[in-house]
């Protein structure tokens, strides 16, 4: 039952992280850059660190009305310790909630396969992304979003992907598929903050599955700002939200006997 | 590193919890007597395995609007699985969502102590408890309730841990209490669910530190009820309460150069 | 944003749970059939009821190697509170731990429908999907135990299932799998505890989505014994398991300059 | 039912975080002082950023075997969601494990304000405190580790929290502290990881009950590459630990009739 692990070696007073010794790493690399390297293998360059660094700062908040903090804060209500609350923010990043991160960059890695596999260009596989997805009935993942049409999030991350000369492929297809869209759907469907994360760290060569885990690092830190707030500001189990729901399930009865 | 557990021995065909074999309590003992030998080391007399059955059967749900299911429900809504969802439920579940139970069960049983030791009859040592917790502005827990002042699972507890002769001295410190508190602060607070069951669980000699156990295990099946719910009468990522709050932080401002 | 539940009704002074007032349910009805009633929206039968407690009993515990139980007596042993450390272990309910109720109940049911739409009967159905199975390389799902060849849970469940007259279509199947599958492969796979359930529940008429649902609500028992005998017996942060694990990662080296 | 958040202002395609623009953050500050600003409400100094930054990055990883780690990776063997078993992790920063960095910050806090009050300097009320925790028999929070005795990591973040000018009266309390302990026990008694991030959060005027928030920030990325690494290297439902455990409850018995 012996195994291995290639992330942290753990000796008396020595503390080696994907070969550095941790207080080599410690003030010497900003911290989104040791991320990168815990979850990539390889210390970043400059453009990469700068654009990992970029890609946790988008994702630190998003108020208090996301699942997320609804779902941290509710549970804070209950008078637990601060982590626990954090953690019940951290079970709703799923499919839906972030989910777009994992299965955009899954969904844009297989389509720049594809299309260097069967001889396409970008345009060329963004039009028959479009057309398969509107065939199947199915969403396009990473475009569209419940409050912004023009995230400001989703604009810098592409400035910086193109500063830093990130912007590849995957990128490309990104605005390849919003020009299909309007094209073939007549209608505009902009991509949100979790496409564009998708693409960029497709772009950066990470592996889909590590999708929500961009999503997660960054918004812990803004689930412990609710959380600390609610702890700090409002009364153990205050309503924090307005339910509307009524009953509709079998009317009142008496038991059998 | 080797060490002991009570609980359940584990060999290949054979399944041993508290010295009972698995086959022999599944189907002759009704689940909450199992529940009740798990955590307790003994089978319950038919009076106690009914009374720890009703336990159960009081905390099953109490709709949607509890802490413990806005949580579940929030986290489906990041359509993750069902277990996940039904845990971010359970986080909630601390010193004020459920923690009536624990504390209220610590609070009677250190007044029964006292009551012993230093020879107070019951009403006594009620007032004294009363008057102690008003001079230091503390509240009575497991007394009063958001929803409910004469709460009918209470009733139906109480009603049954009279029946099956399990009323003892903490049952009776919760009533001193509630006549207690009208005389001197002039005004009811009626004992709830939670003190009453903290109460019962006393008189059948639980240990207050497993205070929470009961309302958590029954309430598991109602939050899996809650969740099965969303997730199939509901899209992932609705919005399942409104909330009106207002952004009263620093005013907006630009980047310090 | 109204929407409507099926589940509970919450007005002061008055509970109603799927159409009955819980006062009624609480003491009148086990447990366990009030479980069934919130999955499933009415009482059950006596042998229905009968049943379902005998599934809940099965899933209560299995010893401190368990997933579940792993990841829940180590989260309390950072001193965590007890619903804390139970949803923890809860977490670890997923598709490879308690997901073959589910899976395998989907199995089964499209087995079912399958044989019924196609004509054949239960032990030629059975033949293809062993066959299938084999011919896709997949695990057949609810079958092997590794640690159970003859688990005593399953066949007391099935002897419940038999004797209460429960038995129909899909148990058929999952015996019918067990002599395809030695006729085809030459050796014997056993049902497991997880299968038994599985094709028990779909007997019974449950949605397959429920699946885990089962093993989750028995489970939660377990678990709350599990993580109080850890928080009374053991001081926190001890190390509870040993671990064998090098490091093979990247060779020590020096930060770049 | 209305009220008000300090941390983000949504709006549509407008998002401002402790009166930042979120683009104009994204970027421009580091991924740390962003995590500085929505936990204190100002963009930190050059220096206090690197400080935090500093820390964020001592917490990143320790190992396979510290208890989040082994119950996130435990939670992943059951095939759930990564954000799933990076929060079961999570649940395990309690009281015992991370919790010195909120207890020592409220021990430190509470020792300088007292050293004010009464008029001593810092190696009397050290000397105190010492004699104070011998008496009651109490650990002194923050100091010890069950591995280091010269841990890499606080020595960093001492030297850093030198240079940087943070290093104040908190921080000279735990060097006092080590002092007298030697004086008046007669051994060692080194600061720990958790007790230097204490003293520094104290120093940078964090309220103690942030505590196990730095941790958990940093931490979150080394249980999610923990996570990845489970569900990319090793099989679902593996052992990954060895449990030297046996059964000593009451010896097998029949049911009582």
């Amino acid at each position: 039952m012996k195994w291995n692990t290639k992330i942290t070696k753990v000796e008396p007073n020595h503390l080696v992280t994907k070969g550095y010794r941790q207080e080599d790493l410690i003030g010497n690399r900003p911290f989104a850059h040791i991320v990168y390297l815990i979850l990539k293998g390889e210390l970043p360059s400059k453009e990469y660190g700068e654009m990992m660094d970029a890609i946790l700062s988008a994702t630190i908040d998003h108020g208090v009305t996301s699942p997320s903090s609804i779902a941290a804060r509710t549970v804070a209500t209950g008078e637990v310790p601060l982590p626990t609350a954090v953690a019940a923010g951290i079970l709703s990043i799923g499919d839906a909630h972030g989910g777009a991160i994992e299965k955009g960059a899954k969904f844009f890695q297989d389509g720049i396969k594809r299309m260097r596999k069967e001889g396409f260009n970008v345009n060329e596989i963004a039009d028959i992304l479009v057309r398969e997805s509107r065939e199947k009935n199915k969403k396009i993942l990473g475009f569209g979003h419940r409050v912004h049409t023009s995230d400001p999030r989703t604009k810098k991350l592409y400035y910086i992907a193109e500063k830093m000369q990130i912007s590849k492929d995957h990128i490309a297809l990104t605005k390849a598929i919003e020009e299909s869209f309007e094209k073939i759907v007549g209608k505009k469907l902009p991509i949100n903050v979790d496409g564009a994360i998708a693409a960029i760290i497709s772009d950066m060569g990470f592996d889909w599955r590590l999708g929500k885990a961009f999503f997660l690092i960054g918004r812990t830190a803004g689930l412990t700002a609710q959380v600390y707030e609610e702890q700090t500001e409002f009364k153990p189990m205050r309503k924090l939200c307005d339910i509307d729901c009524e009953y509709d399930g079998p009317k009142e009865r008496d038991l059998p006997s």
